[in-house]
């Protein structure tokens, strides 16, 4: 990803009607940056959540799941710098705490505030610095596209820049406007990475229309990108709907709302592998032919997940003998003398047979592509399917062989 | 691993009767090391065979396939420097007629000779330099450790050192020798790994006893451990045995061989990690606590294959975080309550909290460990297993992006 598409991280938003945004540093984090992030809605919002399918999960992620689907939500409370994770009951006290402070200065039901954290696990929150930056946040709240971007800014760890996509779209003859952030970038020293998002929409949908819809968006987005397939215990995606609910939109507009915010989750997505650390390309592994699309996933995460390949496109290396054998491994039935590969829009390996290519040629294509582009066939079936991943590089080890804890 | 350990690879070793060793140069491989590797049994001996899973296998693979188990096996040809994978049906033509002429040398039917490859994949085989050095093997052949290990030495590639190992063992008043040799170091520019590994005993079986034992046997040590996941295109294990087939021996007798040769082979199985391509330190994870072995097996292989486990070891980082929540996203159930880590025997995480610990002293005895050894308790069942990996290392990432193709 080049420099003019991490931009559009920083390009102008529209945001959706009713939410108001504020970051502020409580002074959790050592850097000094801003640490606490708050997303007010004013009115009763419709609030849907997904979170990590790690069994060790962390306070702020039980707190979210026992409180979604909800019609009466109010407002989301992230801190950075502190995971809150393997804390035990007083961590899900602090998650509580931290809920119940919201609730008292914006004037609702603590249950109506949602929580994510992420950082340092196994260590308490520091609640007075929580509390300050909870304090500070919600005196700071503004519908203003500079406070969605500092409330952004505030769910960042080694982030490098942050995360933030939007677009509108119309359907039964309305506008509606869609806006998200999220933060990852690998790993948080000294422990595991953490995605974190919230996505925000004027667009109208019951609780259990926005559980579906959000499962559906998350599994084409952040589902479909990896770092280094290490899944955290804080991971969490929120999408609240400030849309009236006092009527009922038709499956079309819901289809089209779903699609309008897979393409900006998915900007998302791409961004989060893009700042994978130490990452300097990253590349989309497309197969096709697979029986059908959950092989093809299958495929295509074990080829993307694989060192090697990883390796090859950190050296710019055409080399599709390793692309073509980790398909032959991922287990799905792969058709060898049907599996053909193209780098970059030129195939080099057709019908189970290597094809003669200029090398040099396709390694100079290779390290200029902001987006290495693989393409796998495996068959003459249907399945197809993508998947996002960053190259290994020699810096990720540095950074992740740093004596830290 | 440390050199003591590693030099045990090449401390003396005690044949069994029946069999020729040799090793030739037939300029295969640009640096003139030597590049076949020929084993002879004086009498048709039992051989059985087990394969790489990868749906893209070398010619060579199919071939060991369609010759095993039988109890007329003569010899196991073996090049080194090309992989002969990915070659089509000239390929398979190659690897026939490398038997063939092994054949016609020491005057046996095509059908009871082996064939094994390992190097560059995508390429014909040179076969005027592999014919060359099948003349020159079968005119070196010879029963003497010397000849041993020049067969041992012919099957290398990136190997930084070689590798064998062997055993006696008594049973029912007997007298029994294995001895063994294996090839592995990660990856083969500018490919990938094959693993490749000999088996020779005078110990008796018929055909499918043998098939059956080299599977217990491998299930237990070759499949237990990782360099990088990235399965091979070429991975190849045979077991010849010249004893007697004229007498049954007890069951006792052949579960003694299957235990002696286990202990043997997973000897070789460690070696082959400690020479993963850059690694400098390799590591243990044992699993307790889990539903059944085969979940333990899972979840320990999970954490192996972390590359926040893998440079957290490179960085002598006691980091239980990386641990404990790769253990949580394995996919088998665990008890976080009762979810307990040791690192070199010190408790720092125990049911589902982290202890205090001197981090400085534990990265010490992290560092200077030959083995790491972590060991993990995941609840109170029955399952317990274990998995050996290499850490990740900057060498890795450099040696496996530098531009080959």
């Amino acid at each position: 990803m080049n420099s003019a598409e991490k931009s559009a991280s920083v390009s102008s938003h529209e945001l959706p009607t009713g939410f108001r945004f504020a970051g502020a540093t409580g002074g959790i984090k050592a850097s000094g940056k801003s640490d606490v992030s708050l997303i007010v809605s004013d009115r009763p919002c419709v609030a849907a959540a997904v979170t990590t399918t790690n069994q060790v999960f962390a306070a702020p992620v039980q707190i979210c799941r026992e409180r979604t689907p909800r019609a009466t939500c109010r407002a989301v409370i992230t801190n950075s710098g502190n995971a809150n994770a393997c804390t035990g009951q007083e961590g899900i006290d602090d998650a509580i705490a931290m809920c119940g402070q919201v609730a008292k200065l914006i004037g609702c039901d603590a249950e109506d505030v949602l929580v994510m954290s992420t950082g340092v696990i196994g260590q308490r929150l520091p609640m007075e610095k929580v509390q300050r930056g909870i304090e500070l946040a919600s005196e700071a709240l503004g519908s203003s596209e500079r406070d969605f971007l500092a409330a952004a800014d505030a769910i960042c760890t080694t982030d490098s820049y942050r995360k933030t996509a939007s677009t509108t779209f119309q359907t039964d003859g309305k506008t509606y406007r869609i806006a998200a952030m999220c933060k990852g970038a690998g790993m948080i020293a000294p422990n595991m990475a953490t995605m974190l998002g919230v996505i925000v929409t004027d667009f109208p949908m019951s609780g259990p229309e926005a559980q579906a819809s959000l499962s559906r968006i998350v599994e084409r987005t952040f589902n479909r990108v990896s770092v280094d397939g290490h899944t955290s215990t804080n991971d969490t995606v929120v999408l609240l709907s400030s849309g009236a609910g006092d009527w009922v939109t038709s499956d079309e507009a819901a289809a089209e709302f779903v699609e309008a915010a897979t393409d900006t989750c998915l900007k998302l997505a791409k961004l989060l592998v893009a700042d994978g650390e130490g990452a300097v390309r990253f590349f989309e592994v497309a197969v096709e032919g697979a029986s059908n699309d959950a092989d093809a996933l299958t495929i295509a995460k074990c080829v993307a997940a694989s060192p090697l390949v990883k390796t090859a496109i950190q050296g710019g290396d055409p080399n599709w003998g390793r692309i073509v054998s980790a398909a032959g491994y991922a287990g799905p039935p792969i058709e060898v003398g049907k599996t053909s590969l193209s780098i970059e829009g030129h195939c080099v390996f057709r019908d189970g047979r290597p094809l003669a290519f200029d090398a040099t040629d396709m390694s100079g294509r290779m390290k200029q592509a902001s987006e290495v582009k693989l393409l796998l066939r495996v068959g003459d079936g249907s399945g197809a399917s993508k998947y996002w991943s960053s190259d290994l590089t020699e810096d990720y080890v540095r950074f992740n062989s740093l004596y830290t804890t």
